[in-house]
């Protein structure tokens, strides 16, 4: 155990031992394990945008192993998918990596401006499939916000008194946000403190623009000269608005980029900026294998520090 | 345990001893231990006015520690925050100031002129975390005020069943209400009675302005001459209607104000009126400690009758 | 709180701040608060022994009254009694004085080799009494031992996950035991490891005299030369064996003595060996009040090292 | 309500209202309504004894509705019976008088010299048939008492969490006592000990002889010169055996006797001892009813204090 | 993951990804990961045997972190032991190894010809300290096997649905047995395929002798030839008694040796005869830490084929 990782862990006293376990498990895992950053595969697109537009760029991936095989070979810290993908590989691949069951998922078969997502895995799936951890997205802004904090409340305690870790994707969506308001740097930062109130162990949010949602959070912005200029300094702010950096906080990858350079340029502000690493899905999984392994090679690379 | 205390404590006869004697842990701890008044550090702000906007400030207030920090060394009664803050602190800090577990929270991401709240923390949730409290709030006016009278209703059941006691936040808001109506006289000890009925232990409430919202009340208060022109006299008839001054009723800070004097006079108003005391949120972390816990104590010394 | 509590709270990692805050409650109150030491009244012999030969020697004691105010006027840590008695006075001294709850009872009406006790109290009590603690009885050497270890694993664990402390009176007794090996050295070293093994967060045993019951064991002390040979040495073991020191380990003041200097005696062997304190009952409140009071006080200040 | 009523309902301060209320019921029906005094018809012989022996000497005895009858003629506060007997007039005479389910029964086809009784009664039931209370047989000193203790300990939580009343026969017998010893001083006081740290509101004992069954005991009552020569000394020595007068002690009949004149100096020494007065079954069902009511209508007089 | 550690994780084919990967967990774990071969550290002595007998060999010992911290550093694939000793380190040493609940336990404070344990562990412990497996004992022969074997049943139901692996002691005692009977090839090579039978995933016993205990089996044992002669051959026919050695097997370490050659072939012997490991308690933690590692060094060497 890293002196990095005993830090982290002692930021969660109200947890249980189990939970620590857990979170301790997905540190210690893969290229990264002791560093105290993580880069998870997840694979929540099939039945997030559907499985075409997820998988056609690359049809090995329409195979649920060959995420798992994805994700052991490039050494990641752990992988995250819904319960049908983690129970087609569980067996085959049980012990090889930390998994992440997403216990609730959304489609895009309508247009709702005001998403939620429907439960889609339990705490009893997460232990009988040797999950370290549930993974529940909610959508901040959302009208149906308040649905989805009561039910990862339900489920975070439940998880927690069974030794699981948490993690929450909390993307910002909805009829009270504009589309760059998804994004903006106030709105990325309050999600990520609603997370953590919530009871997060970890905590996923997109990578912020300086973009200003909010009227009354401009002002404080403004006139506390909250420095968001860069990448790293929104990072930076992020960071600090997830319990001034007491709560692993991770970044997505976003969406497919052609240009690796500038993916690599994220990754590098995020680690500049004291984020705990990237969730890097349809940048990983869309391209082919080797490809693939290259880049999060590089991601981890950036986030041990040696290059 | 002082007669005040004993007398205080008499008044909640159909509680069983549990709660009693968490109502005494509040009542007897910190600088106004003893006293029948309160002193309480509330910082749910995070949650509902996003961290920036929260923070920003102060930035140490980031920390979830500051704040158990700054509640032990004030000598406040209590701190109360959603469970995510507590969460970070309640193993380092345990047992050194009696804690009060939010359990619902609302964002400001939609602007609903109905608002509600989602439940973020649960019983089991104040017990493993060693709470003398359950806080709920409750929108009276809004459409979905039943909801949150119901929910209410179950949770206050429970929590009174394992011996918790249980803080109503009474805010009147909603389509029903001008946005002046949210502070009148006639609407805050109607959100002061209501609290009451639904079984709370300790209630906060705004500090009512002489403004009448309805016209039914109009009437009343005219016939009946009853005296609302000062800010104590105010306060006075608020104790009132939380049945005769017999329930604990205590007034939130409010907004941050750069004036400390309006501050401490309405401190002085609530005293002379009769009420329980303050919770105070923004005007104590928004500032620096020294600052915050020069204010408190001004507050506890006002409440003691020392000033 | 003091260095020396916060150190204990820090051995019972794997319990929930809600448990560490009432053993907090339970070492930070009355005179010797802070200390790490403690002094508790116990009064179960009403039930343990009978009526008569608890209380008439000392008739106010069969009031339920009388011991909540004895514990309250000497300072005690904590007041531990049965059901009945704590219900009889749990309002009216609500938030007095940290209470335990006697889970488990037995009477002498009948003449049991292999003695064992009944289940008298829940976790559900002594939540609505607003108890700090559950305390239970083991008889290690009776027959019944299996079913009492069976019956404190399921109590312990309910008490932990809602908060509470756990108290074990750990006194071997039984068919397999002389009348001598009760107290023995390697026995009530034993009793304290088990108790210990079995989750219990404080745990009481008698004194323990230099006589050794088991050869098994009595090889052991002789060819390591284990100092037994003084009072103070043998809690030292004691000590040792529950967990070298990290676990709460205090002693039963045993069977009314006339001669209050050989009790005090016991109390310095017990503070100079490392003990942590003592559970006074007979010695106590079968005396007038007064007299009571000044033992309880003497042996307060040998435990805070004032005298 | 008179004062000693309430007086007496303030010793149960752990209680919830719905409990109070209940003992209020049984307090203030009947003729000794509001007196603090209890006389309580019980027909349970017919499963204790067996029909014809307890129903042959009156044969409208047989009939159920008989006791209803005779309870409310009498004026007595109470009707005890099991399940059968209560379901059989419990709609004819719905709100005529407070009902006592008695939950657990035994019969004597089998000699057993360590008795126990079955459940057949429960807090549904008592619900369900309009019960004040709940009655509940312990036998201390029988190698079944930890069973009967554990079985009440979980009814009596069930029933006060409903806010009834819970009512405890405790008799002393088995094979740790001699015949004698099932109503010697010691052994009562402590049978009325035992049933009052179990919780119970009200107890019930026989009356006690002089006789002293154990030798621990003897030396305390002869050291401390316990005042027992006579059924009154015996009477208030048992009072205070139950929390110094502070827990309801009623005393049972006992079996049929001819003379009526020991019967009632029995109820003068109940009375003058401060018993809080008698549980008269055999003695009232097994004569025929005119006589029945004038024995009760005299025992009334006596603890009325106006004979 | 190993091709080996795979084969071995193919034989559980009823068990669900959890119970795999937890398997794995163990299998993968410290110097031996990966190699199909187990050395464990178990601490049940202070319970099994007392603290004196057990610790004051090597006093460090009586320190709860000591064993951790000696597992640990001997690379041991992990540490097993009853509740209060994994409670007392499970929050420092989060994820540093696998460890084991033992859920029961027995002492030797009666001489039992029939022992048995009692339950002192569960499911929902396991699970809050991030435990691996649980841990159960049975005695074969012991006239309470059958309550063991029901216990096991029930309590392995629940682990395995939670995605824990189980690990039975089966070791033969009772009535039924002569003390040399304890160790007889018959009776270890029965009470392995008890342990199987029951649904073991780890199995441990004692190495046999070639004493054959039961008239019945010796016929067979000598018409079919089966080889005893040697230590490697007794290993390997209870390997066979394990399901043909699809069940995992070890051997348990016995009493303290003082000579080191003793010990070091039967670790010889077991490789050789194809177990898969031992469980090493008396004889690494009452010497010295470093010859404790030294032993548990030479002891991974052997099973590692290094040797």
């Amino acid at each position: 155990m890293t002196p990095r990782v005993r830090e982290i862990l002692s930021w969660y006293g109200a947890d249980n031992p189990g939970s620590l376990t857990n979170l301790a498990r997905l540190l210690n895992h893969g290229r990264l394990g002791g560093t105290g950053k993580l880069v998870i595969l997840p694979v929540d697109q099939g039945f997030e945008h559907g499985p075409a537009r997820s998988f056609a760029l690359n049809p090995p991936a329409y195979d649920p192993r060959y995420h798992f095989e994805l994700a052991i070979e490039a050494g990641c810290n752990a992988y995250a998918a819904p319960l049908g993908f983690l129970e087609a590989g569980a067996r085959d691949f049980a012990g090889e990596i930390p998994l992440i069951l997403k216990a609730n998922d959304g489609d895009v078969l309508r247009d709702d401006k005001d998403p939620t997502q429907a439960p889609t895995g339990s705490v009893e799936d997460a232990l009988r499939l040797g999950c370290a951890a549930i993974g529940f997205t909610i959508y901040p802004g959302s009208a149906h916000e308040g649905d989805l904090y009561g039910q990862l409340r339900a489920l975070a305690q439940e998880a927690k008194a069974k030794g699981l870790a948490v993690v929450v994707w909390s993307y910002p969506r909805g009829s009270g946000l504009t589309k760059e308001g998804e994004t903006a740097i106030d709105i990325i930062g309050y999600a990520a403190q609603i997370a953590a109130q919530l009871g997060a162990h970890i905590i996923k949010v997109k990578l912020p623009t300086a973009h200003i949602e909010q009227e009354a959070a401009r002002k404080v912005y403004e006139a506390q000269k909250i420095p968001i200029a860069t990448a790293a300094e929104r990072v930076r702010h992020i960071v600090d608005c997830a319990f001034a950096g007491r709560r692993i906080l991770i970044f997505s990858g976003g969406a497919t980029v052609t240009d690796d350079d500038t993916l690599l340029d994220e990754f590098r502000a995020i680690h500049a900026g004291g984020g705990f690493g990237s969730i890097i899905g349809r940048n990983s999984f869309q391209r082919p294998q080797a490809a693939a392994l290259q880049l999060l090679g590089r991601a981890m690379d950036i986030y041990a520090g040696t290059s």
